[in-house]
């Protein structure tokens, strides 16, 4: 059997990280498109190309390298509080950085390529209590959500234009290895610090559809390709809804503290109260996807992460490095 | 009464620079952002700003001179035919400008400017014949289209996030003084060179729905602004469907020549047959806009600028130039 063939952008952030890893693995030969091409490397990239995504830097890419199978485009913004800040950086690394790279494989021929883009539930924005299917309304709230929006605009252009073939996965609340944000990050960090109690904002009431990036992963793996010039849409979540007061609780339990938790009651405004995917697109889709792993067992791998990795700055390796002042 | 003020962006281009004229012409104080300032000063503009349109750039400008009643942001890609040769080109003209302007005024807190955004009825694409309505879907087929779906998307993101007022005009076929390009510029250029017969594509049968560049200035000026976090969507066009064959015999007999015409009968097959606006959404806003000029008088105008300037160089000045070798 030929050798698969992957391209990963982002490959030495978090979620790009993981895909490299498990495709190496899995014996696929993997260029990285990345930042940091020493830690896309540590993670099992056969080859590795730095700096900005470009449409002459993807074309010349193709002509060195052939078209890949697979392109999993995981580079990106990816911190909705720095979005808000720096909106138009944000737009650059999200949007432009898809259009750059879109092009370059339209007019590099890729059609054989799966294109996988991963897209975020905060394109949904604020929706109605159940679980949110792809047919909802998008009305992102975050700029990090519009820049998602953007990109899937591109990915539009992008199938009706060169006949790609592209699936924006629509993730909800990814966690595991790598993660250096978010709540358990947060939660991890102020636990180190020797915080003896938790107080966070809202009510504990709201819901997440909490994901491990490695059955995110796998369900990428397990997506068939939409025909040529499809851009298919599809929800990645547990389909399990969870409080944030049971995910404290949960993740308190794995990394083994019992803190007591408060919560102040005050609503951020533009938070979403519930988010939980509808994933009855993927059965629709013949997806070979196994059951993820509950929160509870996804935890235990993480907080065995964060125990040696909490307090560490990323040094760009992929190993433990020095722990943050 | 005080003063009006507008902000005009493209304001060296076609349909910029004929808003600057009229606005200057009607009492306005008009900023123009331009690429070429030389053009939008003799063009009435009492103040330019050279360069690139960019967030810091846009803030600067609303400490300088204060909010503006109206900005007009005609600048971005113009030509559907250099789109697709160069998609990023025109990616970062339309979709890239839009963001950094709607950015700077947001951030800025421009929340008492009515804020126009001329898009075009290349959104729809191809549509079935009659009238089209804005809220048919958006399935555009080329570059160009993609990208005025594209900036209407950041026009969404910024009254959402920033509650600015935005109108966006999908307007048909523009034509009048200072087009360079399309059917009549380039009928005007090959009958110029002596063509003694005028052989083009398609059948004639296509339609378009042609509105002067004049009455599309008096259809924005006439434009109520949205409420503050509203974006409103309006075509611009003449409601009339014209054939290509009778466009073409208008422009000749406008111009005073009588050159045969043949049609090849070659479609192209992204070419939409049938383009015509609805704008029963334009009586719904409470626009007082009076009735746009027929084809036939607003060709007339339009031939007279030809008579001078076909085959003439546009060197930025907006007076008639060096004709082209």
């Amino acid at each position: 059997m030929t050798e698969r063939k992957a391209w990963v952008t982002g490959a030495s952030g978090f979620f790009g990280g993981v895909m490299v890893r498990l495709l190496a693995r899995a014996g696929w030969h993997v260029i990285g498109f990345a930042q940091q091409p020493d830690r896309a490397f540590a993670l099992g990239a056969h080859y590795t190309i730095g700096g900005d995504i470009t449409l002459a830097g993807t074309l010349s890419a193709l002509r060195d390298h052939g078209c890949p199978d697979l392109v999993f485009h995981a580079a990106g913004g990816s911190h909705v509080g720095c979005a808000d800040v720096d909106p138009i950086k944000d737009f650059r690394r999200t949007v432009h950085s898809t259009a750059e790279l879109l092009h370059g494989l339209g007019m590099g021929g890729a059609v054989d390529a799966h294109i996988v883009y991963p897209s975020s539930a905060a394109v949904y924005g604020v929706q109605p209590p159940g679980p949110i299917a792809v047919a909802a309304a998008t009305r992102p709230v975050s700029h990090y959500g519009w820049h998602k929006l953007g990109a899937e605009l591109q990915c539009r252009q992008a199938v009706e234009r060169y006949e790609l073939s592209i699936t924006a996965v629509r993730f909800f609340s990814l966690y595991g290895e790598g993660l250096r944000k978010q709540l358990f990050w947060e939660l991890a960090e102020r636990l180190r610090k020797g915080d003896d109690r938790l107080e966070l904002a809202g009510t504990g009431e709201e819901t997440r559809d909490y994901l491990h990036v490695e059955d995110a992963a796998a369900l990428i793996l397990a997506l068939p390709r939409p025909s040529k010039g499809t851009l298919a849409l599809v929800n990645g979540g547990s389909a399990t809804e969870t409080t944030i007061a049971a995910a404290v609780t949960a993740f308190q339990r794995a990394l083994g503290t019992a803190v007591p938790v408060t919560f102040t009651g005050v609503v951020r405004p533009y938070d979403p109260r519930h988010l939980c995917a509808d994933m009855s697109g993927v059965n629709i889709l013949g997806t070979q996807w196994n059951e993820p792993r509950p929160l509870e067992a996804g935890l235990l791998d993480y907080t065995d992460w964060l125990r040696v990795n909490s307090g560490v700055t990323d040094d760009g390796t992929g190993k433990p490095g020095t722990p943050t002042a």
